[in-house]
């Protein structure tokens, strides 16, 4: 039977600034990757995210991130393969305590923004994250873009992965996304978003920007829990999917 | 035959911003409060000063303080105790991770600064410290001032505890720290100092400021590395204490 | 005639996380006070706010806080008065660079949150605070608790003060806030506020919680603008006033 | 007569972190490029620093960084042209209030590090730079690597510049710095980098690393005051421009 998992970038609340609609987004995906305070999110709100994830029935992840609180962690930042390896795995040492403290497994750790992109192509930034990830505990799943380097990083060294593909984008025959400031690039018509979906999960391929069948897997996909539309999409994905006969579930 | 601890706070460098004579006072001490990123460390520094502390075979403990990089963690913050209870899971989270990857186990957590100060006195702040502490790793000691708030809260719960005295500190009748406004608050007589913490270990006791000698319990000494005085004084104090029959060594 | 000034917090919005409906209130406030970036804002947001503010035409001031982005602001942090000074010096230059290239000139500053609250009683605190506004232009009004330690501070060395007051709070009979955890210290009835501040502007009085009369000056009125009752609630306060005979505008 | 400017990176302590031999390099430069809080340098900092300048003669200028604490402003962060004026723009007005405090003009704006080298090559960031310097005072000077971009820009707006060279770095035949990892690219013979920087100054050619002589424009020499050997060089170099006939002096 075929399955995948729905996925979902939560707990970036800050402080006093609140985002998303986590609780709602919650009961539709299947696992959740938490912001760990350098991007976004702070003590108080992993440990209450935590909690939340744990009463729906969510599987967590690790969602760390650059120290750049004020670009959100969505901008290059040019640290050290060194340098991001020990970011990562400060970010999975103070999500483990709050994962241990509300009595979860961490399932997976999936690098955010600006670290995934960068990492997606760069094989030493993903080797050093995927290092991280080993080091702290070897039986973590690993999630990054479908095909990219840091799921051949991941794999080299034996760590389980989880090939992403995100819904609302256009794909390159290389498999990497068509740039945002291209034409095409963005998916828009749902139906046509989850159609798209369900033939990678069912047959590993997707059509690309230029037409070609091209190969790619989806172990998961991303989803957002922004506002309310995107929330839905993430209902009538999930709806769609189990109704095609999808298994939607956790990676573990 | 008695035993006593020699602690020191290092690993205090913050990214191109070094601190401190780490490698040396670690030739001399038995256990090291590393700083975790939040009032002094950063992750590479965290790594670097494991991989020291494991070479040296020195004890190594969890030292969280307050988000106060600018006051590194000296300046009384009004975190709430649920506040201050998730900083604290945070930072040894992240600890754990480096002592993980380094091969290492944390043998206790001593608070930094204004937060073991505050908690020194505030019993709502030292229970939450506490319970952060049990609900990691029940089996790690919680270091705080002799005779605290600290070990209160941690005796409460079953922690097992480490009190901590200041070679030093001249102290109140009722074993708390004379204020350093107050004349008289340091002891700067190396031979003095050193003999009434061998007093502390032996006997249990120290003279007050006032002339009268109190009850003070003594598993750990604090000393500083921050120059060459200061090591040359640790070295000192444990040379004297061996000679002296008491034994320097880790808590565990 | 009488008059009284309307101001409200904004401009706390922080990279990726949006805050406060600030063009809204903006339509019935006279002045603003702009977060500077160290409890809350940042340097686009200041930019932003400050053209909003010039376009609805509305006076603005700096509103500088404690470096405590998770905390934002509103948490006591025992910093000297002379890093106050500092801090506050940097955050009005900070201001000033974004008012001039706006084409503004400053009207006040307002210190924010804990920072008010603990000048508002310590006048080591709130005699810094007032220099570091006078060394930088001695003709900026100093914004603080009527009749507290800040107004004071400003008045002793000459400069310009708006005694500011809160209108849905309850006041002792020293004049100083009703803490918030005792019973009546939030005056909720929409109109007894209203009418409680047209008392202060008009007689300089206003019934404290025991019921006394006290005198209490009126420069200015805090209101809020963080949800739309909020806002519907300062268009009210205005709407009154002006007809009630009551101008409002500006300080200056 | 020719005359050259000589100007070292200080204020670069932050907080309990010490750095950099200020009082001793400030006896011999003419221009001092100081840290405004973001990469490197703090309130507290920059209120001392400017004190210590003005008691030494020496002049001032903004020293804008990227908000990267942690990499110490040296890494490349891709914000956009957008973000980084309004940064540029709130570390001038920081700078400028201390300045005011102290009874100092603002002498120049030179970026630090990353910020400093990425708008060399990149004519937005550049222009960028340069509207946030001309639209807080077009009387400023801007300081930029000889013959880069930010040149380019300033002069495009109608800004002042100081072309400025490195004693120690060799150059490309486009003028452009050799890269680090590049052999040959120190001059580590003082000598010889005194001389080099001399024959900049008076006949405005360099010999490139290839070989070929280039045209390089010189009007200030980037020193540092890290180290006591570094200071001594400055001295050095001041002492050989001044026997040499070369005057030194600020840009002003």
């Amino acid at each position: 039977m075929f399955k995948v998992d729905l996925n979902a970038d939560i707990g970036e609340s800050f402080g006093a600034w609140k985002k998303g609609m986590d609780a709602e987004v919650l009961d539709f995906v299947t696992s959740a990757n938490i912001a760990c305070g350098w991007h976004a999110g702070d003590p108080v709100t992993m440990e209450n995210t935590l909690r939340i994830a744990k009463n729906k029935g969510v599987a967590v992840g690790a969602h760390p991130g650059y120290p750049d609180l004020l670009g959100f962690g969505r901008r290059n930042l040019n640290a050290s393969p060194a340098e991001v390896k020990s970011y990562v795995t400060y970010q999975i040492g103070a999500f483990y305590a709050f994962a241990k403290a509300a009595g979860l497994e961490i399932q997976h750790v999936k690098p955010h923004g600006a670290m995934y992109n960068m990492a997606a192509k760069d094989i030493r930034l993903a080797s050093a994250i995927a290092s991280a990830i080993k080091e702290f505990d070897s039986s973590l799943i690993l999630m990054g873009l479908s095909g990219s380097r840091l799921i051949e990083a991941a794999e080299e060294i034996g760590l389980k992965t989880a090939n992403e593909v995100f819904a609302d984008r256009a794909y390159e025959e290389d498999g990497t996304l068509v740039a945002r400031t291209k034409e095409g690039a963005m998916i828009t018509d749902e139906e046509l978003a989850i159609k798209r979906v369900a033939g990678m999960v069912k047959n590993g391929t997707v059509e690309a920007i230029t037409g070609k069948m091209i190969a790619l897997k989806c172990d998961a996909v991303c989803v957002h829990g922004d506002n309310p539309k995107a929330v839905a999409f993430v209902k009538k994905i999930a709806d769609t999917f189990r109704a095609d006969g999808i298994e939607v579930k956790a990676l573990r």
